[in-house]
């Protein structure tokens, strides 16, 4: 047995309320080396005269990653504690008792002693993750505001070009605002979404408004805060959510505060916003010049224009609640997308989960994190983050090549076991971005990679989000690229990649409750082949998914894919006969 | 290469701020293993011409345990922001990529995918856990205030029994107060310690006053506010720390706000300030009928005189913390123990930490949890906990001798690692309490044990803390037979013993900085022998302890220990030959 190998830790995704009633428990091990993982478990004071009453619950092997197996266990323990030891064998039949203090031999005697054994000492309902449910139900578009349709030409800047007449440079204005949203919203639930997330609408000097000037006003090229209104009223009118882009983690540097700061120098009152080194603060364009620092304060990244905002100070936590507060009171917004989210302490995120709960019970908090979140994701900080690393893998694989199908279903499976169940259930998955290139270049134009990458994705766990212009197949590289303005000549659009969207999403929504709760099992993963095949279950109901990504039609046994009866093409909606999947495409089985 | 066993998790104690400068990253591997570590780390966005500027630096291998070696760096980025990954190399020249993604193969072109690294976002200075200095040179006593002298005979209650009459049960009370450890604040000041932790002094009608009635009234068997006040004022004269005991999981039976839910049932405005299931609440002894729950109301364990208090709602919250800075406010006490800590929700710690802190900043506060305990340590909770991992590892090898030196070896290596290094600083260490059987009862009157077992405590990062009695021979098995009343009459005084822990604690005293800072290496663990050998080392100071735990001299080789030089005995003050161990005893080198 590979002990080393072998991993629980309290208190984390291997351990945690599910809700107020049930803990969900995970252990680790190293793939194929263990046969069996009982759960040997209780209150931890409940004693009968013949000892401490403990029961045994068989663990389920419910995922596998190149190197490991991950086993799960639901339990409900009465009075909300459980102390809790697990006894592994192995494939050779040996076993070991595991615990709070390490291993021990798999005896009575060790068995016995309750200070061997992991605690959860009390399960409270406060302490359960929990996220709001429309989430779940949530199909996202993301809009970035100044590209995606001009609705008040009067509004736009002096210096506006006409509408898509070139390929965006970084500086560029092009007219997008909130009314041309607005105007957009019938084809908007026509194709079938019910959430929008829109980068920074607040006043800023730039197209992407990432450098906020005041965080109180719309900017006034995309509008007022009475267009807003409108758009937010229209858009729950038709069963829309709308989640703003909250950048905390910095400011503008024309902002009031940090004018002041440029001027007045040590003696201005808003020297404890930022994080100055030392005096005076020069401005400037970039701070790394040729991999050395010159800078004399703290930014996002080495960007003079967005100097770094000192969250631990009282005054800026309440500046910064009062705004994030404001929009969801005054606005109804439905959602806050936060900026740079791991850069920000976490004491202010705590507070900010209070500030704007308090105001919206179900608002939804999504962090920006390309990386491994937990610590965010406890349930008192944020609801999700962007889900980058389950994109990445998909990418690697279907779009890159980079990675063997193997490689990528090791990755999901991690990060579906990095998290709680509940976080996973509303993870923020895209594929792109304004922060990276676009699907269908990445794809170098190969619009049934991009499909089947797209398909892929909407199988899993966790709302989907599109980036404004996927559905009628915009390409573009990495920014500016990438914030093209939106093609409104139907002309232009690619209608076949639209009708599959409106599919895609209408397949989604009808199947919701398995995509979202269901159990994933994996039947195929076939690097020679190029074929993956999965199932979701869930209450009876199963999908199976077989994708072929290769450049030849490939058939797969019903046996391979557990199916034993007949069963319908979910997707095409005919009786699935034999199981024949043309080059570059995939099926879907109900039944 | 065993990669299933390599371990890191960011955000943890694998990766945390050390102070506001610093980071501390570790990594865990299978034993014996790997040769190499190296950190591939930057800043995340330190782009040069030619790509990411990276540098390398290696990991140094600081503990092994029975089935891992870990590894640990100290970096210092300039911009408090860190982009990392490992390439292991094993023992057979085999090496590898190892980032936040996963394992990749270790070439340039994995490497330059900034994707596939660890990150640490940013070092805020207030996520850094910092923990009292003064607790760094503490040398705790711990007091069970109705055993320990009656300094007032008038405030004894009615049934009061001559001191030290006979062993105590469950419901004796033999007088003990505070004037009782006023009296003997000189006592102890001689013995050598500066930090008393008393158990619970509130009013409370059972001997332990854990069954609190009044959190803002001493008990009045044990005195006054003012006697309390000057217990405080004479300890701190003396440079004698004192901590207070809170009992905030649940409240005593008779207490007003229990007897009013017991009173008026649903009806009672006290109802949420508990967890009810049911009414009517019958009152009674014992919820556990033979493994059966049947109370309808959650408890501290199943004992029906210790309702559980309901932390989650607001007026709970706002009691207890009133209580908690009343204390410290207003008697200037030092440090509070929180009983049963563990169940108690961490929403409601993070505001005592908050509440209590700004009423006292260098306040120590220590959870009382006998498990891993790393969610409360992260510095906006708890400062320490009671070590009683550490307790236990002890005492099964040196004491039970249930375990070999070897496994002991690996718990405390285990312990160690488990933690942020500044919390180590800070531990909680001890061999017994009011809750366990005394030491020398456990060492079955074997006292060379016992002084072994308390040698090698003192050797150890962490304050010590000795349970009243122990520094005279006092014995007692399991509650109620561990709180005898203190042995004052000096002819019953084992005076060898005396002698021995003045002795300890001016040693561990002259060497605080190097048993708190400096490093641990063991040089012999021996399982046949039953030696164990370790220096600490810091800043060119070097102590070496020999641990001979067997019935025969042994003779130790300097080289064995890595001495190269004449030292001097630092136990005995003389010039150290060979290094002779008599059977059961040890000695410390120095030089």
């Amino acid at each position: 047995m590979e002990k080393a190998a072998i991993y629980h830790q309290p208190f984390s995704s291997y351990a945690y309320g599910y809700d107020s009633q049930t803990l969900h428990i995970k252990i680790r091990s190293q793939r194929d080396d263990i046969q069996e993982v009982v759960l040997i478990a209780a209150d931890p004071y409940l004693q009968t005269d013949s000892g401490w009453a403990s029961e045994e619950t068989a663990l389920r092997k419910v995922a596998s990653t190149e190197e490991h197996d991950y086993w799960f266990v639901a339990v409900k323990p009465e009075q909300r504690r459980l102390q809790y030891g697990f006894v592994l064998t192995d494939t050779a039949g040996e076993d070991v008792f595991y615990g709070g203090r390490g291993f021990y031999e798999n005896t009575p005697a060790n068995r016995a002693i309750m200070d061997y054994y992991f605690k959860f000492p009390f399960l409270h309902d406060t302490e359960v993750f929990k996220a709001p449910e429309w989430v779940k139900e949530t199909i996202w578009y993301q809009i970035f505001p100044e590209r995606f349709d001009n609705g008040n030409p009067s509004l736009s800047p002096a210096n506006v070009l006409p509408w898509g007449s070139k390929d965006p440079d970084r500086d560029d204005f092009f007219g997008g605002d909130i009314q041309g949203i607005i105007n957009h919203l019938d084809y908007l639930v026509e194709l079938g979404i019910n959430g929008i997330y829109l980068t920074p609408v607040f006043e800023a000097s730039t197209n992407h408004k990432y450098d906020t000037l005041n965080y109180f006003e719309i900017d006034p090229h995309f509008g007022d805060k009475e267009t807003f209104r409108k758009l937010v009223r229209e858009a729950h009118k038709r069963g829309v959510k709308i989640m703003l882009d909250a950048v905390f983690n910095h400011i503008g540097d024309k902002s009031p505060e940090w004018q002041d700061v440029l001027k007045n120098g040590e003696k201005s009152k808003f020297v404890d916003w930022f994080h100055i080194r030392s005096f005076p603060v020069t401005p400037g364009e970039n701070g790394n010049v040729e991999g050395k620092n010159t800078l004399s304060f703290d930014t996002f990244a080495y960007t003079m224009h967005m100097p770094k905002l000192n969250t631990a100070n009282p005054d800026v936590q309440k500046y910064l609640l009062d705004i994030a507060t404001y929009w969801v009171r005054e606005f109804d917004i439905d959602g806050w997308r936060l900026d740079v989210a791991n850069e920000v302490d976490h004491a202010f995120w705590k507070q900010f989960n209070k500030a704007v709960r308090s105001e919206k019970e179900d608002i939804y908090i999504l962090g920006e994190i390309w990386h491994d979140s937990w610590l965010w994701l406890l349930g008192d900080e944020f609801d999700s983050v962007m889900n980058y690393p389950f994109t990445q893998t998909i990418i690697e694989n279907f779009v890159e090549e980079r990675i063997k199908p193997t490689k990528m279903v090791s990755g999901i499976s991690e990060q579906l076991m990095r998290y709680q169940e509940q976080v996973n259930h509303v993870m923020f998955n895209m594929l792109d971005s304004h922060d990276t290139a676009r699907l269908l270049t990445r794809c170098e134009g190969d619009k049934e990679k991009a499909k089947l990458a797209l398909a892929f994705m909407f199988a899993h766990t966790g709302s989907p989000c599109i980036y404004y212009g996927t559905e009628i197949g915009m390409d573009g590289a990495d920014d500016p690229l990438c914030r093209k303005c939106m093609e409104w000549d139907e002309a232009n659009q690619d209608k076949d990649m639209l009708t599959f969207m409106k599919k895609l999403i209408a397949f989604r929504k009808t199947n919701q409750k398995v995509l979202t709760y269901g159990n994933l099992d994996w039947h195929i993963v076939d690097d020679e082949k190029h074929i993956v095949a999965f199932s979701r279950t869930l209450d009876g109901k199963c999908l199976t998914f077989i994708f072929n990504q290769s450049d030849v039609a490939r058939t797969v046994l019903k046996a391979d894919v557990a199916i034993t009866e007949e069963v319908r093409n979910a997707w095409t909606n005919e009786v699935a006969g034999n199981l024949d999947i043309p080059a570059k495409s995939f099926v879907i089985l109900e039944g």
